[in-house]
């Protein structure tokens, strides 16, 4: 067999760091949503990019699959081994490798996660600022093109990745991008490369934009009448330009379950949570200009954060709003969806879906990234009800379908996997073609990450 | 002859709008700068996407090269047929197809200039940042990934455009990028289009990122005592977190070639000219900081431009710094060099910059968007004299190898074209091969723009 072949090899060079033991299998082998499983045959854990290039070359010997592994919490079954393969496993490729605090960068191995790079940062005065919810890895993020709560301010990993190593399926080594803050010198693959899932190789070095930490920060919650008050609040706190730093929309449900899971009271109203970062008197004109409107939208109960534990306890609340969902229905497994629609088609965007989940029978608490125009339903659904998940990728699909029909995209920061590759024919036609083009042109064999975006 | 059979077929299309007469040919075969000539054998002026179709069709089915053409501004050669074929002249598609206020996004066809664009946006409140100093398209900005006087603030074009309309090699249309602010919705092809020279298509549509005009706008000018004055307070400046809008240095040789073609009065010195927009009070905070920090390395004469005209005026004689550097030395031709780094690295490059100019005999006067460590030296040559033309392609060369020893870029804006092919391994290696596998897999025949960019 192809892999024994390759275990063959792999074995003496990763002595200790290739496994094939059915707990260490099955780690690799599940994600924390429904999705499709994906069992890898073998799992290696790499320590330098020679150690990835000589995984490459071995697997593309023995035409094996490669499938690299950050964090494992991606949402689409983005790492799983649907064809089988290597897991390549980059939790041993964690290191800062070097910060360069008057340009502002740093360059990491893909394994660290976002909380360790930025304690490390710390000192410093600077922070890295992308936040998905999860501890996820950069070289995750990087190729899911992640973001997450910051975004509305500081950018996605599009705009916060300035360079790459990566290792080709043929073994070849690149460097993408330089050191310069812009470059016009040919085409840009960096941005190919984040977001490309792995499809395209295994990243082994990250470049990133850093940020100053923030002279004054600010948070605050507050309610709102309803759910079209507190989203047409956001549409105009966007359109009046005030910068916000973080702008967080939960409905009803999530606050519920929110509050409950954090032990926080919380009226049973929608929320927003929001942050503001500058100087001290830019955040304060801030915060008045946003309290202001908020006031407009029927806000009330306005809770500032302003000391730096309080910010932390309502922000851990938001990140741990999955799980706080999950307990909600004991027993269920979720299904997360992830639209993004221009700000003007927000309210419309998540009218609808609150109102076609409601017509429904699986609860689906609605969240979101709202500043970005992105936001997601938690659908929860008991796995051993065929019914029920047949009714969420109804859902799921109709959500996708809204949101294109809105100008929008199918996913605003998840990414495909596997999960949607069946709506990427729908969002992008005949452009969907020139990724599989491009996908041929630089991995003949489908090795890197098989079974993932592009049409099978 | 192929050219011959493809104009058999353009002709009855484009009765009136396709050219081979010898003044035409002539006026799209030559550029601002010193690069290899390339005349067309025809010039077609499409007004639709659908006329640019069938172009597309006729000069695949006919062997035959497609030269996009926008302003013809760009500084590499990059619209220039140089291995003959159609130019593809986009100035009857220059309208603006739609405005979206309240997503601070619009669409327009390529032709349009940004002169133009901004003067049909301005009762919307909003503006399009990007600013190279010519009055150029956009489909020519977007197509050698442009920025210009305000990067430092609003980004490249990189960062503003969010989507494309591209009619490929083989006629195929695609649509890159959605209205959502942001989207992980498979492989980023716009990414990968901006800045691709019109190597891998035929761009008929834009997408553009707006943002509002700022409420308060105040620019100023002062001199320093010495160049690494000067550069050393744009890297504080910079470092300090200051939202500049524009950063622009011009040596002393610049200064005096733009004041005397302006007709204003600067000291012989090197300058700063900067911008800062915000709200009134942020602008003047802004100011002040700047203010003082300027005032550490000794700047003086301090001009502020407060109002609309005088900083018209300003930004005017910035705009004009290449034909009044042009006409310092009269009958001279230009080759104007673009290089970026880091911006720790910004002093070193640009004295050395400045030792390495002085120590020939070829005027080069040096100026510059430093906020992003981004310089230019016009070198101003003898077309007749092949001494000074080896001796500036030497000079440009040796600044190309300086930027990338310091850990930048071989071009900062202006792009490849013809004249930096023999730059691009340098920069980078073994990707350079994997832009090729890229361009092969959706253009195998290499009609779109040959000879530019990728390794002949
Ligand atoms: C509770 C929760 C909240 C979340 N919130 C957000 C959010 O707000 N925003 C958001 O964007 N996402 C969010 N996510 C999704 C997830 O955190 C992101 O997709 C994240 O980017 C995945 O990173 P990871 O390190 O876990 O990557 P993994 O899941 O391990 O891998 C992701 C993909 O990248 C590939 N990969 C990983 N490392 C490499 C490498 N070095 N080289 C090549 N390929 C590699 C994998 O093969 C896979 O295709 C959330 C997930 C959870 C569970
Ligand atoms: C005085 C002066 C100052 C300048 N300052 C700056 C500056 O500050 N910053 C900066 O970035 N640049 C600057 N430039 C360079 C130039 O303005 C830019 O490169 C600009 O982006 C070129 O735009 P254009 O419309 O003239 O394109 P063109 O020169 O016509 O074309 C540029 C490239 O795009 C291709 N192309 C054009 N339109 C299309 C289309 N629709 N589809 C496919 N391909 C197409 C062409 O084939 C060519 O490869 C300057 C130039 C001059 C003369």
């Amino acid at each position: 067999m192809q892999i024994d072949n390759a275990m063959a090899e792999l074995g003496p060079i990763f002595a200790g760091r290739v496994s094939r033991a059915p707990a260490i299998l099955a780690q690799h082998g599940q994600s924390e949503t429904l999705a499709a499983s994906g069992r890898p045959d073998a799992v290696v854990y790499p320590q330098t990019t020679e150690e990835v290039v000589r995984i490459a070359q071995i697997c593309a010997r023995n035409g094996v699959p490669m499938v690299g592994w950050g964090a494992g919490t991606s949402l689409e079954g983005h790492a799983l081994a649907v064809r089988g393969g290597v897991t390549v496993d980059f939790t041993q490729m964690d290191a800062v490798l070097a910060v360069y605090p008057e340009d502002m960068l740093c360059v990491v191995q893909p394994g660290i996660t976002r909380e360790r790079l930025n304690e490390e940062l710390r000192a410093t005065g600077l922070f890295f600022p992308v936040d998905p919810g999860a501890n996820a890895t950069l070289g995750g993020m990087a190729m899911t093109r992640a973001s997450g709560t910051t975004a509305v301010r500081y950018g996605t990993m599009r705009d916060n990745v300035l360079g790459l190593e990566v290792v080709l399926a043929d073994g070849r080594v690149i460097r993408t991008g330089t050191s310069a803050p812009k470059t016009s010198a040919g085409y840009d693959l960096t941005a190919l490369m984040v977001g490309s899932e792995g499809t395209l190789g295994l990243v082994t070095e990250v470049t990133l934009r850093l940020q100053g930490q923030p002279e004054a920060v600010s948070a605050a919650v507050c309610a709102f009448p309803t759910l079209s008050d507190a989203v047409d609040c956001v549409i105009a706190t966007i359109q009046s330009g005030i910068p916000m730093a973080r702008i967080e929309f939960l409905d009803t449900a999530s606050v519920a379950a929110c509050a409950a899971w954090a032990g926080m009271d919380l009226p049973a109203a929608p929320h927003l949570l929001v942050e503001f970062h500058g100087s001290p008197s830019g955040v304060q004109e801030q915060a008045e200009r946003y309290g202001e409107l908020a006031g407009e939208f029927g806000s009330s109960g306005f809770q500032w954060a302003r000391a730096a534990e309080d910010r932390a306890r309502l922000w851990r609340m938001r990140h741990q709003a999955f799980q706080a969902i999950l307990a909600s229905r004991p027993g269920a497994t979720a299904m997360v969806t992830d639209v993004c629609v221009p700000i003007s088609r927000l309210a419309e965007a998540v009218a609808e879906t609150h109102e076609d989940i409601a017509r429904g029978s699986i609860p689906g608490p609605i969240l979101g990234h709202v500043g970005d125009g992105n936001f997601h339903s938690v659908l929860l659904i008991d796995p051993a009800n065929p019914a029920e998940q047949a009714e969420a990728k109804a859902l799921a699909n109709r959500m996708a379908e809204r949101a294109l029909r809105l100008g929008g995209t199918i996913t605003g920061e998840h990414g495909v996997g596997s999960g949607k590759i069946g709506l990427m024919e729908a969002e992008h036609g005949l452009a969907w073609d020139v990724m599989r083009q491009i996908k041929q042109a630089l991995d003949p064999a489908n090795l890197m990450n098989p079974g993932k975006m592009l049409r099978p």
